[in-house]
């Protein structure tokens, strides 16, 4: 069987080494990876490192002339996008370029957790009209969104230990309500293997898909952590009126200035905490409510990481973090 | 088996009326029918006829206090919105009521043709605004799409022959591209029992629905229209630049004067005329293609009246037209 041809955006962030790591590692399809790199960021470690692995870096201004991104997708069978949330007006562009080029299977930049189209995350928005756009193309696609990733799940130990596997921006975690909503998490090192999967599975094409790991409560993360930490982890609730209070103030200091990174941090950690700490939104059940395909369905078979095993590994002093850089 | 109650809004408009005559002529079910109605219209002939019918009419003010709305919808099963498409922002207060009254299926006014949600038509992206309001608030809901009207498909005879069942406002048909763009058609007096159907049907919770009886293209209407009434039917066809520059001229009047009534007219209507006379949309392919489940697999046994039927019923001088009067 000949090599599956996919042009993938953002291959060095999280989701794209993922990916990468994903389709590499596939058993049941090769796949041959071109990815789509600006100009400026052609000779980062992490591309070099990705062509030692044999990816082919291009370079590629989504923002430039149509004509030279259709040349670059031609011949592309899927197209993946795991662009920046920031750059999201540019996956507009990506797309039009592909309907041009014939592309079979558009997978936009999703990969977040199961959010309410509108209304709750305003971010999440722009995501449902870069599928509305998507749409209107006729172009075919598949839209993924995932668990919560187990690295960014756990709560800092006193002891400190843990802190090498956490997030270098991350607070004090705390926890939504009574510590009793469900959330469907995932490992990182497993999203990419899903989307190998799920693209080269026609039952997928032209859905919306969920796949995660397990679910857990946040009483049950601490619990686990706690057991096999031996260390007993202070307990911070919060009610769904203090997050709120939080995202309004946040929303006026944005308003003041729209550039103000902390505002805006917070912001967004909190709308998406209010919707999987609080409203308790990233479960199968809701994602199964707006029309999403479940991944535990159509993968059954599917080796994934337990949680309770990524706990151990961290403990272990095994693990790499994820946004280990303070941006 | 007890009567499943129904709350309906709109239900003296065109679309509305087919609902309370499938609601009330279905032979599955017994459906008990509270038409909301505006306390102005409480006394119109429409509403008094249907109170003859065993429809019980009740003022509602949607912008009123909610308590009343959610005291109005207490018991009550299913809401269907047919709401006039210049009060869809209401149609947000109504959903926010029927979640607070436990409201178990909200249908909201959808009830068009196939269109992409998103960038082809303006006031269809409101209705999946409406759509993402209620999927904000875990409402259970179902969307129900339905085929253009046979009442609004035939171009004038010469002879004038039909001109009593078109209606008032309709202009000189013309036929986009070469006249061989599919598009699928349905009786209005259809839809009221298609929807007796759905919102019965368990597989069609939290679900988009596509209803409709029979798929042409505009040659093959001109040539059922001359072949039963023996007349020759002169052809304007169109191309997709000059239905563009009827919308961007519609837009600019608007933009000058947004109260321009006509060229609001000429506005929906040309940009509805373009995605299911130019660009192919209202199809069951392009349908499923955005995630619908499709009428004809739900409901293979369906009767629906065949347009072939329909036109030499308008033939006979026996239908009556729709949008009688000029508005």
């Amino acid at each position: 069987m000949s090599a599956v041809k996919v042009a993938l955006v953002g291959a060095s962030g999280e989701t794209g080494q993922s990916i990468v790591n994903g389709l590499l590692g596939s058993q049941d399809t090769k796949f041959d990876i071109v990815a789509l790199t600006r100009p400026e960021s052609l000779e980062k470690p992490a591309n070099t490192n990705l062509k030692e692995r044999g990816v082919k870096i291009v370079p590629a201004d989504l923002r430039g002339p149509q004509d030279e991104i259709v040349k670059l997708l031609s011949g592309i069978d899927i197209v993946i996008s795991a662009i920046y949330f920031g750059s999201l007006a540019d996956e507009v562009l990506l797309a039009n370029a592909a309907k041009i080029a014939g592309v079979k299977r558009f997978v936009q930049s999703a990969f977040m957790i199961i959010l309410p189209p509108r209304g709750v995350v305003d971010f999440r928005e722009q995501k449902e009209n870069n599928l509305g756009h998507i749409q209107s193309l006729h172009l075919p696609y598949t839209y993924i969104d995932v668990g919560w990733w187990y690295q960014l799940t756990l709560p800092r130990l006193p002891s400190g230990r843990i802190d090498y596997a956490l997030p270098k921006t991350q607070d004090n975690q705390v926890i939504g309500l009574d510590g009793n909503i469900p959330s469907a998490l995932a490992d990182i090192r497993d999203v990419g293997r899903y989307v190998a999967r799920i693209i080269t599975d026609p039952r997928t094409l032209n859905k919306k898909v969920h796949v995660y790991n397990e679910i857990y409560t946040r009483n049950q993360v601490y619990e686990v952590l706690e057991r096999h930490s031996g260390e007993k982890i202070p307990r911070e609730y919060i009610s769904e009126n203090e997050v709120n209070t939080r995202i309004e103030e946040a929303r006026t200091a944005l308003n003041k200035n729209h550039k103000d990174g902390d505002a805006l941090s917070t912001f967004t950690v909190s709308q998406l905490f209010r919707s999987w700490g609080i409203r308790g939104e990233n479960t199968p059940e809701y994602a199964a409510y707006l029309g999403y395909l479940n991944g535990k369905d159509l993968y059954p078979d599917f080796e994934f990481t337990k949680f309770e095993d990524y706990v151990k590994e961290v403990l272990e002093g095994k693990v790499k973090g994820v946004y280990q850089t303070k941006k």
